[in-house]
């Protein structure tokens, strides 16, 4: 029986995770059963949302094990297969562990074509990330042209997207990011009409009423906290908030507190919803088949951030805390 | 030229409003004019809502004048008429000034049948009081049968017909309010399942797990603050919240905190959107048609509490933010 290498989560984190959370080791491949393929991983996606199963709070999906392997999309290669309906170098993706190589049941995993794409687009603009983009925006911030979409976490790999689609819906788009290369990058490559480096300004709340002279009409907020905070002082009449994400707060042991939101929803019959792609299974194929369209049509482009090493999927993990990614992170193996 | 008695505002209240925040002035009634009604107040609603047009911060409606007189929902008697829609002895609710007598154009105001329902009910039951409960509740909530739904300030004017509404709709339906009498009340005559009273509740994130044990599919909000922080950790997968007011925090003079919303709505795939009756006018009659419909069959019941002597009308105001009416309190002259 061959082996393989594998990343456990060893301890829960404690507020920001560290190297030491996390461990590798040597375990053995089982046999190849009916059914299954035998997979050898080629990209690998990290995400923040992980942070929450590796806490045991409940949430939307089960905790991780502690000392079990982790898993996250992933693409692989096809090495051996006993499922029909897989072929020997078949590439495919899914939601599996963070191995190196790994036996896998066929169901859960879809082939993607390395003709169409780049692999690692399948993790990002094809896959959850893209979906994410797309069906939040539309889904529940359900834009009409002329309005004003403002992103958090623009220079991410949701925001760089959600903004660009904004764009192509012909709505003003506002980007929030963190460093002024990013900034330039939202405007230069994303086709962002303003961005606000919040590291750079001392009073968010007045900066986005300068970059949204007519108000917040949709709000996809990726990171919550402060810059949440002075977005409510800017959301128009009947604006829209998509929760996707609060990456600002994720690694708060206590539950963090903001400014009360209650009253400025009152005041401005604003809505907030928490946004998760995998609500809206039945919209991906319709999801795909519009980002494709973009990307074939040049009207959407996406960066990735690809690190290497098997090694190196923790430290991957970590750096998303910092901001150290632009686009989409993904580790090739 | 005869006088009227008048309340203006003479100061803009910080924090919790004062007595001495309004004065009583005696005021020229201008001569009737074609088209126009005079009029005499018989009951004056006071709400919640008229704190935030105290203050001069933007809201969804303009803010009172300081020295002018204060406005809100109040139902007259027809004195004399140049109005060919109006009789004289007719009686009418509209949104007018805290004056006995005064003139007022014909637009704006709707006749009330003082036969078919107490006078004072048009300004609860059948007019914004019940429309905010009955609206809130199904175009925002979205109730279906068998779910749980938690109302906050549920002894008020609102909340107590939200409960009941709740009830015909076939929910479980969990109350908040400040006594033990109110919590018997709610129980005893509108039929809620269970009540809380947050004074006498260390944790209430605590009660309400117990209270919910299936978790919170919908939590009709007219309070904010604490309350609804501990409301957070008890809401279910796609809950939803109605954000009708924030009573609990309507005096601060800075923006309160609480605990962060967005890592919640994220996990929950969960909305919260604020109401305000005045956006569903559309949806006024069929509202007022179902609210007649269920008070005519004795499946609605209402509790009011009545101030006397118009000189009390800002009194009646202060005692909302001590929680000492039960129901909707009106002031009849």
């Amino acid at each position: 029986m061959n082996t393989t290498k594998t990343i456990n989560l060893k301890t829960r984190p404690k507020g920001k995770p560290k190297l030491t959370d996390f461990e590798i080791s040597t375990t053995d491949i089982p046999y190849l059963q009916q059914g299954e393929v035998l997979l050898s991983s080629k990209y690998v996606s990290v995400d923040p949302y992980l942070r929450g199963r590796m806490s045991d709070a409940p949430s939307y999906v089960e905790p991780f094990k502690l000392n079990k392997p982790i898993s996250s999309a992933i693409i692989a290669e096809v090495l051996e297969t006993k499922n029909a309906n897989f072929n020997k170098g078949d590439f495919v993706s899914g939601m599996l562990q963070w191995k190196e190589i790994q036996t896998a049941k066929g169901d859960g995993l879809s082939k993607v074509d390395k003709e169409q794409a780049p692999l690692s687009a399948y993790l990002g603009i094809l896959g959850m990330t893209g979906l994410t983009a797309y069906l939040g925006l539309t889904e529940i911030g359900k834009p009409k042209k002329g309005e004003t979409l403002l992103v958090s976490g623009a220079a991410g790999a949701v925001g760089s997207i959600v903004g660009q689609i904004g764009k192509i819906l012909g709505l003003r788009v506002v980007g929030i990011a963190g460093t002024d290369e990013k900034i330039e990058m939202l405007k230069s490559e994303f086709g962002f009409d303003v961005g606000i480096n919040y590291n750079a300004t001392e009073n968010m709340s007045a900066a986005i009423a300068t970059a949204c002279p007519e108000g917040v009409d949709i709000y996809f907020d990726n990171v919550g906290g402060e810059i949440s905070d002075a977005v409510l002082f800017n959301i128009n009449k009947f604006s829209r908030t998509i929760n996707c994400g609060a990456i600002s707060v994720y690694n708060n042991t206590e539950p963090p507190k903001s400014i009360s939101v209650q009253p400025f929803l009152v005041k401005k019959s604003s809505s907030m919803q928490g946004f998760l792609v995998f609500d809206y299974v039945d919209k991906h194929p319709e999801g795909i088949r519009k980002l494709s369209e973009w990307l074939e049509q040049d009207k959407l482009k996406y960066t990735e951030t690809i690190m290497e090493v098997f090694e190196n999927i923790p430290q991957a993990f970590l750096d998303l805390f910092e901001g150290k990614n632009k686009g989409k992170m993904v580790v090739k193996l």
